[in-house]
């Protein structure tokens, strides 16, 4: 009953198989190799369009790498308060930024709206000199509350971006679990809609380490390369690297991971949102849930072997609220036993 | 016949095997695992002393996050002109030490000596806060010319760094190959020799994409973990960076791996050794070599398939430079096939 | 009529004359002059106290600077949302500190609690090393609210960041009028209440262009000689920087100065209070007014030639809000002036 | 006698009355000020081009700023290896760059030559991503030896420049005086021979602390204002910085000022070559002499009064070399007392 994390599964099969496979005789070597070009044919097949990919080994790096491409030091970035990049970073997109800022906005649901981004902008504007200037946007898909922005949301946000010579960036860590849950294409859901740049992740849905910087603009990825470099972040056996989001891509294995780790949640939601005493914080979209429960729930939970994460406090809940993520490694097996064992304590609660 | 880079090498199979045998079930993220846990006990075991050591994708983010956890950002490194800190890592170091400087030392054979630090040392002290203060030292092991060195040099390198102050830092990238040349122990190649950090590479012997940072002194590691996090270098699922470390340092994998690579390097540095319009650039002392030879020969061996990379001018040497890596996947075949077209061009260019 | 900002005020005459007696003959540069020597002296008498004192030419180095040296670039400073470090600086502090960051807490009246410290102390150490850690506190003394925070409230704010190992900074830009308001010793509203480094503002209360660092544990100051340098912000001629910060302090030339502008905001406020379209927002402590008053009022204002911001919206205050700011420099005649017209402009209102 | 340095020279009286009289009043802060407009014009006119001039306080924040405006985190400024960039400012330039690199040449006289330009780019080039790239050159004017580039030396360079797609850069710190020595017209040295951005000296040359950065193709200088603002460079009272710029540039100060200094030079490096124990390093044609000559005199003369600085060690030279430098405030009654004494010493050791 492992809910902790998406990161705490093991890899993919047919990702660890192509990791051996690719380990076969000598090969160029920094992305010189057969395999990252055929990755980055097959990402323009899958989003459509011409586009520059650069796969990078962590998430944190990817962001960060993907921001200080499109924003100068004396610039910010707009995103929302929880956003991974502003609290769960340690600062890396400051430090890659060379110091520019975040400029975050508070959102309940991990969204933020084109509104709130207007009003920032024009704050920081009014500042002139004295204030650091927004230059790019950058959004989570899915959101740090399990919550997914539906196509016509990112539209419009990328309107209002563009309207104000923002550049619109996407943190997709867990960008398949967003896709299948709206229906949309990868098209639909970055460039079409006005992204500019996405952190597109594998790690989090079956990959080792991989994920990988999406320019939709390759003009916007000059510079790129050197940064990737000089950042430690440029794998000398890189086709280990290409090789793992070549076979992500293969055969549907992104929405199939994604549309498990999502069914898992749902049923997982549904499971809690039936007990009297537990209270979903947000509607479960991707494969995350916030749920407010008795401490007491919580703790038996805990001491019974389940393994999730205390959440933040939420102003107006009485209850803690727990975060429980699953992934292409979860089974219906463990969430079975985990509702049946929130459901005894739920009873126990309420007798 | 690939002599490129000990980077264009697959994966050595007991380290793949460990990937794979890793990747079963759930486990705790960044670092929170038996594996990484277990690593640290094994380098304990082998350095003989307690450590730190921290798990890296990269060898360039290795340096640069050693250097940075050592080195204010007004400071300085001195190290050797073509130390790949210096010439190899697009600015890595100064990116991570948030603009402190490199101060290099020339150095034909790769090593630097105890009396150019200290005149290093002195032009810096004497420009006052005009200038920016060494902090620290930083050396290759095996060199970025294929030599290595002995234990002695390291040991007074060691004592001229303490004497001013200054921290000692190695990068091994090559570490086990000069450690095989040597015959001293690791203890002794490293801390009972005045190094205080290590940049311990894996990759170019054998692993996927594994380094690590050992602190021989854990009290300098302040701050070491938030710097990786920063850095984007903080793999979420560690325990596949620390398998690929822990297999490395199984059954002695990583001295047979460095031994049969160094046996190679030696076996074809002395058949070119042999050949009248080849002259060896220096000793051949870990699994590299630097041979001077006519274009002409260049050009065949080249277009006969064997590949290899042209290196810099060296000043006095009238025909031009280049470089053949072995690694533990080259074979006998592949030396004795490289010497077999080495010396028939030979033949033809003197007859 | 001229109340946009203490720093549109010309040279206290002192402190010219002070400029121009320091230039005559050669002296030695980059503070190796009798002017700087005394300096110090003259600051460890004022504060009663050993120090080291850095004179400086801009607040915003001077504050970026102090930070810098007391926070490591994966670390954080905790400070009030509206402080000028954190609105007004272009992100120097963010710059200067390498990419650390600011942990901004809610002040309506720009002052913050040892409460507020504590949770987002809390908060930032559940994080672990995915957050950045707080390693400062920073406030601002007079508050960007024209507030002034008493000996006491420091000292509770002192006691609360050295039980969880936090410098604490202060922003002084406009110490001297605070220190008058309070009627406290410079000693007191600093180190004896917990105060480790102070940017010393002069500019505002009638230099020409100077501040000062101020350490009050000199081993604090580390290195802070050559950071000021390679921020280009040592002076070469650096005798016309320490000539300007003496003759600030000779003769309580400071408090006279401060003094005074207080008296006239105080005038000021008196006035504006009065009248039954202006609301004051804060308690005028110091030499800044905020005051709510009719758009049609500040347009006329404007238009009769006075000279003042509009300052940012304030949640649950129908009118605008705009800020007036005394000097040394204001006079009787701007004070009456302005309220004459207001007055008129306010019966004009209500009739 | 002091010949120390330029630098600890008082302030040029017109330029000291110039900040008397802009002491008058309030005056919008930040450049809101007439003064700086007017500065502006100034220099449009002087320089014969449009222009943007952004006066800053010291020398060693032009050139930091110039070059963080030109070069990206990911690239390099190639200079002569004694440029005040590379060995004075104590990383400034890294610091500034976010870690950029200085690529420094071998230069005897201060002087770096297309050629040596174009074979450092083209090793940069070759290293690929591995290295950084360049994307300026910044030259010295006077150079760090005391030396005058021709308006020819700087066209060749600035085509050199040109053709591999470097921004060239003018660290103009005694721009005065070179300019004098040529007879070249303020743009002919600049823009007109390749010169995108020149840091405009005018502390050396008589100013209190007043530089400037002055973008010759306006469109290179985006994002100049907040780099500057970020850096705490600047002056909130603007109007005494330009005050000085301003009185620096009419009536031909600076060209009056730098005459008096380079005829004194002038005066005391004949009055040295005559001396048979004194040997002149190089042409003095600025206001820098470099002189070996035998250590007993250098001790003497120190003895007796006169303050200048030993200088680094010449190959090949058997004396220590001393430097001297004059300004505006060097009198003949200084230099015939130095050449004196100096004659007085050498007829003793001769005798």
């Amino acid at each position: 009953m492992y809910f902790a994390s998406d990161n705490t599964a093991p890899i993919s099969p047919e990702i660890l198989e192509a990791i051996a496979s690719a380990s076969q005789g000598h090969a160029g070597s920094y992305g010189a190799d057969p395999l990252t070009e055929k990755l980055t044919e097959r990402a323009r097949e899958i989003f459509e369009t011409d586009l520059a990919i650069y796969p990078i080994g962590t998430g944190t790096a990817a962001n960060a790498l993907a921001l200080a491409t499109i924003v100068h030091p004396y610039g910010a970035v707009i995103c929302a308060d929880e956003a991974h990049i502003a609290t769960d970073e340690c600062g890396a997109p400051e430090f890659y930024m060379a110091g520019a800022k975040l400029i975050t906005l508070p959102s309940p649901d991990g969204r933020i709206t084109p509104m709130q981004i207007e009003t920032a902008m024009a704050r920081a504007i009014d500042g002139g000199v004295h204030h650091v200037l927004p230059e790019a946007v950058s959004i989570t898909q899915a959101t740090e509350w399990g919550t997914v922005y539906a196509q016509a949301q990112i539209a419009e946000i990328g309107q209002a971006s563009r309207r104000r010579g923002l550049h619109l960036h996407m943190d997709g860590a867990r960008f398949a679990n967003a896709l299948v849950h709206t229906g949309a294409t990868p098209a639909e859901l970055t460039w079409k809609s006005g992204i500019d740049v996405l952190s597109f992740g594998a790690t989090k849905n079956g990959a080792m380490a991989a994920e990988a910087v999406v320019f939709f603009n390759p003009a916007l990825a000059a510079g790129f390369e050197r940064r990737r470099k000089r950042a430690g972040q440029l794998w000398s056996k890189m086709r280990f690297l290409s090789a793992q989001l070549h076979a992500y891509l293969e055969n549907d294995l992104w929405l199939t991971n994604a549309a498990h780790a999502n069914r898992m949640a749902s049923r997982l939601a549904d499971g809690l949102a039936a007990l009297p005493s537990v209270r979903l914080m947000q509607p479960v979209q991707a494969n995350e849930i916030f749920a407010a429960m008795p401490e007491d729930m919580i703790e038996s939970l805990l001491a019974e072997g389940a393994v999730f994460y205390r959440w933040i406090e939420v102003p107006g809940e009485e209850n803690p609220v727990v975060r429980l993520v699953t992934s292409f490694a979860t089974t219906p097996h463990d969430v079975e036993g985990f509702l049946s064992l929130a459901t005894r304590h739920a009873a126990a609660l309420t007798s």
